[in-house]
């Protein structure tokens, strides 16, 4: 291939890098895809025990100093990604590219100002890519049904969500009303906050009523938190059961290429009316 | 229109003045609506903010000017509301009637009583208007799905509270004796909501069991609570399947108009036998 | 009827003595079943009351009072229900009658020890007799479905409880060794407890692991208890979803009797093919 | 029997052996297995005393006694099960084999160490053949219905808690920034922690945000899980229902074997077309 243009190899380079960076179709591209998922772990590893008191002191650092290592690594990527794309425009305005940037920008910024390092930890988002790197097609496809089914109860959840929001603010001023400033239902805001802490059915204990007209109320509030769990999970599970139906039932539809019999097992490699593969 | 008599004049002026103020079909109505519904958001706001102490300190105020000007604009609104209307007794006593009456009322008696202001609170149910402003169809189609299939459930929900409250009596009952007040279990009315607040599975911490048999008899009241919480999310769940297998039902009827074939897809636009639109 | 010996009208007396208390289908009975309700609601809130320290220092004498009234109308109706059934002994110890003397017994028994009048609190189960007042046959109904609901998915349930109880006792006693007793994980059964604490999301805190380790291991039961909630919930919802289709079923089997069509719609009042009631 | 070679002898002695420990077909078998059952039990009760600090002091020395006993047992019955399984080495390194001999371990290894005993409540894991010995046929088939369910949502189960982890992290690391050491939020890892607690709703209070905006952050986090356990629901649900769908379908297809009939009831004894036994 030396025939060709010098121009034409500088082309045929960047291609083999992006197939390295981009796809995972390759040994090579494969390696680096692993080496980069245990980059992005250990890099997030480093900012998590960074914030560790005891640790911070007395590692520090060399924390600091495996921060900027792994910020170089991931610039040079970024700064790669972009030569080697064809569009580079299109790449840094993605998700993962804007990512990908927000992944160093803290670390460039600590330089300017004190504690932008803890910002670092949005590497985690960059993680994402696992699902591509390991090819998980099945993992992909379970995504999607959940994604259908949560898209396609959009409105029933959102109307449940309106519904709970109007519950919170009226039990919330309500409780303020009762119970008042000296049993820690010091705002409006503040009892809206308590609301949602019994309505979840979390329950911190930070802030609970006293009065007995408030315990009163605040009973009323967990059996609704505690029933009304009953509806999104109903909406869900009746749209996955629906999702999985409409999926299996298009399964049953394969029809047999050989005897043209239709509605074979999901399981099934080979037609049970002629025998021959499906 | 200058033949119209002046009564008939007035008549129309009224007409006009319903359609912008009830129905949401002109630019003009949508308009009303948008800034409505901007105003409760804004007054309910002024309200929450109100109560935090030291802002109700320094701004408390402009906060109270604020109040008294969107207590004003919904005062005009109600008696806009009331004449223009063709049947006032109805509209007054309809739900949204009272909820406009209360969101105005506490302001005015809080000439004459203090406190009264953290009423106003109740504006927030007159937010609900939102669905109609938006035309969302799709949403109040989602909120009969999931009250009907609530309605439908409606004595298996009862016979589950009413299981759930003799258990919570007998429970917190129980825990009095075996607890005893000197552990925080005053009384048997604060034991039942104890029980409540466990049961549910919010556990503030308030009260909590100290004696050995206390620990054993709350640990059957936590699994019970976790076990039992199936419950509901089985009626509903059961009855959301049904009623959105039967709306399915009844989608997956329609009939071509041009070839009579049934059993079209629900997002199909044209017959898939003959071509023609649905 | 002056012609029947006295043995004659002594039975008769009976029997009309056992459809007021038994029976509902009487004026004189549904009046003795909505008094008696209300009489076992206010003996109960009688006890609850007495409970509540304040309360029972003023108005003591008054509760005890009610008390005694109470157990005295409770007295006389159980001897009644003994006379005028046919079968005495099967009733005292049949549920109910089981219930009616546990009513009664505190109150004669707090003469010789001291506190067993809380016991009375058990007359709530008395008001389970509700269902048979009202005549609620929907609400029977629907009660039976969750029964029968609970009772095909027994095994699956039994075999869920084992895998947590395992699951608790293991995670328990791990913690008793990474926390110990300094950090008020005093003994394994404690320890325990804090499981059931956590797995169920009741979460009160008065037990919460201060380890870096312990509280690793808690996050894993905590997850571990978020998700597994699905099982049982999955479980009755499943098994509901099919009672409720099998009853379904059920009713679209619905023959009409003039021209034998089968299949009419739940709610259908007359045949679609013949136009006769159904 | 008498002429068979001793080494016959052997052979049957062991396999009499065999038949008592690993089986539960002949009465001297069961016998076994309830004695076995028991044993763990009280073992692990011995254990579970011996944690109790006042328990420990007063009775150390007999719960101690009644460890060695148990661990004698345990052992003989461990070299037995060695000596008369056809292939030792395979039970050995079998999920039960490890169980026996974790279950002994400790006890000697107390000799050396202190307070390796606590380890011993890693018995309670042989209490799981309980299975075995009931012969409960119906919860093993319930148990592979519920493993079936699981195994079929496999995948999104997984994509679910990977979600549920970068939602973690993120909101970890977002409640680090906004709270900060001083309330208690003293690492990220800490801070994680704090999330965990929150989204699975378990909420101790241990750390809970005191700052506004930490609060409005926190119901953010909260309603998502009261929201998001929708999603394990729904996807176990939806298995199960489809598991017990097909289970249920493979038992209507039931054919008579004398009219050939199909579809009979799931409880039919008889054909419902010409009476004969099924």
């Amino acid at each position: 291939m030396s025939e060709l243009p010098p121009h034409e190899t500088r082309a045929e380079w960047r291609h083999k890098l992006y197939r390295i960076i981009y796809l995972a179709d390759t040994p090579a591209g494969k390696r680096f895809d692993l080496i980069l998922i245990l980059t992005i772990f250990l890099s997030i590893m480093t900012v998590m025990l960074n914030s560790v008191t005891h640790l911070g002191r007395d590692y520090g650092h060399y924390l600091s100093t495996a921060e900027w290592i792994f910020t170089g690594f991931f610039t040079i990527e970024y700064l790669l990604r972009i030569i080697c794309v064809r569009r580079p425009v299109k790449y840094i305005f993605s998700f993962f590219g804007i990512v990908d940037l927000l992944s160093i920008l803290p670390s460039y910024l600590s330089v300017l100002f004190v504690g932008t390092n803890d910002f670092l930890v949005i590497r985690v988002l960059r993680i994402l890519r696992i699902f591509r790197v390991l090819k998980l097609v099945k993992y992909i496809s379970a995504a999607n049904v959940l994604l259908r089914a949560l898209l396609a109860s959009r409105e029933k959840i959102i109307v449940f969500l309106f519904g709970i929001l109007t519950i919170i603010i009226l039990f919330g001023s309500l409780m303020y009303l009762i119970e008042g400033p000296e049993n820690g239902f010091t705002s409006i805001p503040r009892s809206i906050y308590w609301a949602i802490v019994t309505l979840t059915t979390v329950g911190y204990g930070d802030i609970s009523p006293k009065t007995d007209l408030g315990q009163a109320v605040a009973s009323v509030v967990m059996i609704m938190g505690y029933a009304i769990i009953a509806v999104p999970t109903g909406i869900i599970t009746a749209e996955l059961n629906r999702t999985i139906g409409e999926q299996q039932h298009r399964l049953n539809q394969r029809v047999c290429p050989t005897c043209s019999k239709q509605g074979h097992d999901r399981e099934a490699l080979y037609c049970d009316a002629c025998g021959e593969e499906l």
